[in-house]
């Protein structure tokens, strides 16, 4: 590499003392415009790089936030993470991004990155296994903000932003009870992860409001994803009698298993009526359109960075620091769910 | 923040020196593998963040890698990044990323931000009216490695990693041309960036090499988003006569534009055939299925980052140093084109 340009090579240039040319670099009042402006040009000229880097270091700050997500190729987490760079830009913060893999050992490791790299907070949606949240505790002793973002830790002890999946699950299961449904399956996730355990609640608590039987035995679990939609078909098609509505937690899982469903001869709402989940793309696109629940990824990375930062230009701990922000999710009823 | 733990406080701890503490915690030779772990545990029950702060300062090596695209809620990009920390993980070093939102002034305050933060190299993919490249000059000049993938200057003076954008609309445009297409209509985003360009040519020298006529009126602009799906449908149907084939440089608006299509009783493939771009998920579930041409994103980003990671082991630039890596893309065939 080049050697690296200092205030001393600024200086020689523009003939002035170190002393003067750093307080123009920093906008010393004590430095005449026209001075300012000689040096800034000076130091453009020379291509010397503002010296965040050790500045940093002397001010205990990176200006980089660090983020743990499962998985960066995913449609929710991309809007979260373009919500979250929206935010951080506008105050000169730098993202430092890096995926678990839904590995509770990389999320682990990757904590510890993001620690050494002295990140100035951290942001985190858990990876699927994850059981404890200890690889956080170094963040939260040393008083380096954290916030959980989608799922999130069963008991927190940092603050969390989350849509109200209890409610989000009560809502689809209840539209369905509506439509006339009497025999609903629930396809979710790992019931370990905080997003899916709340809505197995939401659905049985819909069932359960009616007087309706409810059995573990109506959540199937699955990965959730476009490959798995053949493989639910597949089980639900087994089940005698055939469901006659679905809740699926994912949007693109819905629409895989609905073309698989048309394809063995299973209309769509009339033998069964689906509900998906997130509001992708997706859901408006395929035949027939996908009710679904909104899930608001980008403004939840919005408010998440928002709080962050807030947090880091606080300097003490401020009261209710463990807050659970909840977002507002909806219903979007479409052609896949209206059997009237 | 809580006071930084320093190896004088492990020192202490442990009743070594602070020399025994700083030689055992870089894992020397010189100091016994119990005491290393005495002084390991002690580290870590004190909450020691290994130096890599400090340490970089005097290497000048920060393991941060920054990547700027123009968006991070795509689904072609988020498959890139994804592709990029899974290498650069491995490689223990961190991806910084921000999104210019198309704008080539944000793109530039992106570039500068990265430069400040000393990253030890930079890979980009163009905004859209990003005219020249000299905000990256500071890393080319100061010997920062510099990678563009997928958008790439005209005449790069860095290497670069696509895909032959010539080649993918030349098989889209010829594949409707066998089945028996002869007023093709292209619809492509801003011909400023270059891999909108070279689909146009591709588009163009399809045509030619049939002898038959094209026009610059037959390339149809467009942001080439779900949202705009439905406004290309309403040019298409204005089209007089009515165009037979469409090749839509991007599959969610590809299938946007077949639902609206569809709505004003349009057939496809028998009235308008179609072919998407990117084979993103939605290609597999829109009716009818997309004929899409398969863009290798994950593939992209792992093989942007290794030639990124290679060029930082190499002490000195190696020859032939501005080369393009141009990665295999293919037209998949599905109903959506399919006459015969």
């Amino acid at each position: 590499m080049a050697k690296e340009i200092t205030i001393y090579d600024i200086a020689d240039k523009v003939g002035l003392s170190p002393t003067t040319v750093s307080r123009a670099l920093s906008d010393s009042p004590s430095v005449r415009p026209k001075t300012k402006e000689k040096v800034n040009q000076a130091a453009k000229s020379l291509g010397y790089r503002s010296n965040i880097f050790a500045a940093s270091l002397r001010k205990k700050s990176t200006h980089n936030i660090g983020v743990i997500v499962p998985r960066l190729n995913s449609s929710f987490q991309s809007s979260v993470l373009a919500g979250m760079e929206n935010i951080a830009s506008q105050a000169q913060y730098n993202l430092i991004i890096s995926q678990s893999l839904e590995s509770s050992k990389k999320e682990q490791t990757n904590a510890l990155t993001m620690y050494n790299s002295h990140v100035d907070g951290l942001l985190v949606s858990m990876a699927e296994n994850t059981g404890n949240t200890d690889h956080f505790k170094p963040f939260t002793e040393k008083g380096i903000p954290l916030i959980f973002f989608d799922r999130t830790p069963d008991e927190p002890s940092s603050p969390s932003i989350i849509i109200d999946n209890t409610q989000a699950a009560y809502a689809a299961t209840s539209h369905l009870l509506d439509q006339g449904c009497r025999n609903i399956h629930h396809i979710v996730g790992n019931s370990g992860i905080s997003t899916y355990k709340n809505r197995i609640k939401g659905f049985k608590y819909a069932l359960m409001d009616r007087q309706l039987p409810y059995t573990e035995e109506q959540n199937i679990y699955s990965v959730l994803n476009e490959e798995s939609g053949e493989e639910i078909a597949n089980i639900i098609l087994q089940i005698d009698p055939l469901p006659d509505g679905l809740v699926i937690s994912n949007d693109a899982c819905a629409a895989s298993c609905i073309q698989y469903l048309k394809k063995k001869g299973i209309r769509i709402p009339q033998d069964i009526a689906i509900v998906g989940f997130n509001n992708d793309a997706i859901s408006r696109l395929i035949e027939p359109n996908l009710s679904t629940i909104n899930y608001p990824g980008y403004e939840m990375g919005e408010i998440a960075m928002r709080n962050l930062l807030l947090r880091l230009s606080e300097n003490d701990d401020s009261p209710g620091t463990n807050e659970t922000i909840t977002l507002k999710s909806e219903l979007i009823v479409r052609e896949s769910s209206l059997k009237k």
